[in-house]
């Protein structure tokens, strides 16, 4: 391609507005320009590297079996109403109406119309598993649209379903796409963790979330310093053991401790180690309340709450409740002579405190000697507390650290929530009418675009893996307007282009410095630059990613290329 | 791919709803289901030859000089407002709002996205001529959605625009994707033509529709029997000359014409040819009344009524206005004695007509011996007509013959409408800003997909142009519980697949009969059948198109399949 003749509006200046570097660089390189908030379009080098991404993607499908399909944005309300999902869905979900006055949502998903697809002519047994992929834009109305393309109101998925007589072969299809994705990801160039999920309120069971490392991420991963284990933090199970300290079992001692709420003023005021406190948080829990206890260094992990009741809403107590429930004040509750109608649960840690310190459920006052199997009414002890940075690793391996990753890739088991809603069915074996077993698999595409570059840049530019670039050589006559340069860059273009490479060369009249700093900008892997030695039949090679530059004669260049490249 | 594991839900029964053969075969064979009006999922194997069709546009768009980019769906509605079009849209355009209550417009064409994109970049003539091209999801609420994928709500579209400094350059970019254009329905197998079209009120010169040639078309076409001329019926000057009868002139005279209106009435009443009567029509032109003769045998094409004006809205006069206007009933009006500010205007046809026939204005009554240049007052004689069948080509070569096409393509030159309006301008070489001048190109992609059906199909199904076939070969193993017959199937099935080739393997537990039906409907070019004979190494190999079908041993398979495919 010849860049006189396309369209990459390079810039100089770091765009005000842009906070992450893949945003910025996208804008810089020319990849993207806003529409309006969280809408982009995708320019020409863009569009070349979506295409890469989308090719791997493509591979990847089809060798785990799926077959790619193509669905609507278009989608009628009454499928939603179906699934229940037009009511609950939220503003994120955009919704138009056509000349008729007929609701539709715009695709931000495509399960109820996968599901109703399938379910028409899917009927029996024999014609599962099956497994159904698409790429295609997507629409969420994104509250605060940001970091670019990472997340917009307006952005490229890839979505596959698939649907099992069995659980187990529901299990067979998730593997197989958990493994697509690793590849799909690795061959992006990426450094990405597949991290155990919350699997939510959809039903499902296993979940993996597919994390690109990232410290603009959103959420926080724990892993494993030794071995494979990741999850979000949330997911974590604590596998920590807690010996009590050896020491004499104190009398319990109401004492004073005017305006000491936080375990910080306590551990200070009192002079006791924060492990020897207990943090006791009041949480609505559904309709009931529930006191959570917790040791003074730990936080709760209120989806571990969330799971131990199977509760739909795990809230914070407010003030006012807090007020109304334990008739105490906020910093200074605790699980002594709570009333019967709330339960106190806590976390493993807390049984192995010996004379601790909580709250007395009285303003300005704390009790000391607390041991709680003998002091208050602990109905369960169990894992509530967030997992933490040197803890040991769930799977028994190594020790926990975190890193933030942003989320490129999703696998989730459904099970049969789109298909009981919608009616789904299938005849099994013996002739019985069963519910399909789905499960559902996303990636963002051009998110996936985006992490490659936060991964993948350096201080002049975007690096591009081999994999992914727009281009794999980049010829650069330096100056146009000599006969001998232009000649021999259009040679050599024409030649690689005939080797099969994909070649930018850039003819524009330009300065050698803009040309040096929009080549580096935009980052393909490999340079071939054209100057003063052309006359004497030598071209100079670069490599984009260390910045290792070769004289070669033309008559070598061929074989140089293929050896960088083979690396 | 395997059979077994893919989607491709075939039907016995022709769908009721389904009026034409490309919507029938493209529900029986599985290519796509309808989610509501006008709105499709295309399923896996429509993907297929859609992903054909892509690259085939791409690859020509690129030899053109065209950059491919992606934008959004999601239009501000600030962008329409710039254009006007927002409000002379009309209902077609699907509007939205965010949770904000901001106004958008689902992107229905992007002539506004795109010039707001290069406007806010290209400043200078030396970034000019530029030209850009997106495949990608269109939404348009058309009234009554119809035959399936040709006219449907949401369709994917190929869009280019080009931008030049100079009309020069506009047409030399015509001409390029001109050109493309040829290639791209040439490689998809399509018998077409390129059509002069109309450049209606989009200020345009040059524009041309690419027509399949199809019975279900709703265009009339007229083209000549020996040349590449062609042009939508209402486009085609008529260059037909008349020469005058040899006769005696007669003396007017006003003649009983009871209940006489139409040519054909007054024809037969008087038994007079057609071609002596001289037919009236009252437009309404803008502001004023014309009155419109062309001879009885011919139609006004009121296009050509309006080219002649520069006007922007001709119709019929109403009964009330002919009555107003003329005093007299629809059906006597004529050319003799009209009302001075009635202009008063012929098609080159009626100047030759000697003695001719002509209503008198008066109910009842009609004049005979009508000489248009001694008893009217002819403003302008002019080309008023429709051409017809047999008329000469309007280049001089051949006959007019009219077909009925389906528009599959359209290149259009814009102009300035948009640059003007949306001040995209550059500086040019002296430094001047100009308004940039635009081209516009659009190509159906789903739309013809279907057209390439409704040319390609047999009674038993659809017959797949290589160029665009879902696959290339369909390996049928006539029973699969035969384990010589299913090995042997798949054995050939990973040896084509390794040799490069698309396959679909028929591994279904299905009756032959079955996989048969299947196998036409779908039109996979070639079928090789392996059944008894594969105990002796021997399989059919049958061409979808002419049928032909040989018992080919297995060894000479591979040139055989080469053979057929060089063909």
């Amino acid at each position: 391609m010849k860049q006189s003749m396309t369209f990459i509006p390079t810039l100089r200046e770091v765009p005000a507005d842009a906070e992450v570097k893949s945003h910025q660089l996208m804008l810089r390189a020319g990849y993207i320009r806003q529409n309006t908030s969280g809408v982009y379009s995708y320019l020409p080098l863009a569009q070349k590297v979506l295409k890469k991404i989308e090719q791997i993607v493509r591979e990847e499908m089809e060798r785990a079996g799926a077959s790619e399909l193509f669905m609507p944005a278009l989608q009628q309300s009454e499928l939603w109403q179906e699934s229940g999902r037009w009511y609950s869905y939220g503003p994120e979900l955009m919704r138009l109406k056509d000349r008729h006055g007929r609701e539709f949502a715009l695709g931000a998903t495509h399960e109820e119309v996968i599901t109703s697809l399938v379910r028409d002519e899917v009927k029996s047994y024999k014609r599962l598993p099956l497994a159904l992929y698409q790429i295609q834009t997507k629409f969420r109305d994104e509250k605060r649209p940001r970091f670019g393309v990472l997340r917009g109101r307006e952005f490229i998925m890839k979505d596959a379903y698939s649907f099992h007589d069995t659980f187990e072969s529901l299990d067979e299809g998730y593997q197989k796409m958990f493994d697509a994705y690793q590849n799909i990801f690795s061959r992006c160039g990426l450094d990405f963790r597949a991290v155990i999920a919350d699997s939510g309120a959809m039903g499902g069971k296993d979940t993996h979330e597919f994390m690109v490392l990232s410290d603009i991420g959103e959420d926080t991963i724990a892993y494993s310093d030794t071995s494979q284990y990741a999850a979000n933090i949330e997911m974590a199970p604590v596998v920590e053991t807690y010996e009590k300290s050896v020491e004499e079992i104190s009398d319990l001692e109401k004492i004073a401790t005017p305006n000491q709420k936080s375990i910080e003023e306590i551990s200070s005021y009192l002079n006791v180690p924060k492990e020897k406190c207990i943090k006791s948080i009041l949480f609505s829990v559904d309709d009931r309340f529930v006191l959570v206890l917790v040791r003074g260094d730990h936080d709760v992990n209120d989806i571990k709450v969330k799971n131990l009741y199977g509760a739909s809403v795990v809230e914070l107590a407010t003030a006012e409740e807090t007020l109304a429930n334990l008739h105490c004040v906020h910093g200074f509750i605790g699980p002594i002579n709570v009333p019967e109608n709330i339960e106190v649960i806590a976390d493993h840690a807390v049984a192995a405190i010996v004379n601790g310190i909580c709250g007395a459920n009285e303003e300005g006052y704390h009790y000391k000697g607390v041991n709680v199997e003998r002091d208050a009414n602990i109905t369960q002890f169990a894992d509530l507390r967030f997992i933490q940075e040197g803890d040991k690793s769930p799977d028994g391996e190594g020790r926990i650290k975190f890193a933030k990753g942003i989320e490129v890739g999703h696998v989730f088991k459904l099970g049969t929530r789109y298909s009981e809603a919608m009616n789904a069915t299938f005849l099994d074996e013996n002739g019985r009418t069963q519910p399909m077993i789905m499960g559902c698999y996303g990636i963002g595409v051009s998110r996936t675009l985006a992490a490659i570059i936060e991964q993948n840049h350096d201080e002049n530019g975007i690096v591009w893996p081999l994999t992914v670039a727009p281009f794999q050589l980049h010829v650069i006559p330096v100056n146009v307007k000599d006969d001998t340069q232009k000649d021999l860059a259009e040679k050599l273009y024409k030649q690689f282009y005939d080797q099969g490479y994909e070649v930018l060369i850039d003819d524009r009249k330009e300065r050698a410095g803009v040309k040096f700093a929009d080549s580096d900008l935009i980052g393909i892997p490999i340079r071939v630059t054209v100057g003063k030695k052309a006359a004497e039949g030598i071209v100079e090679v670069k490599v984009r990613k260390t910045g290792e530059a070769f004289d070669i004669p033309v008559a070598e260049l061929s074989e140089k290329i293929k050896q960088i490249l083979g690396n």
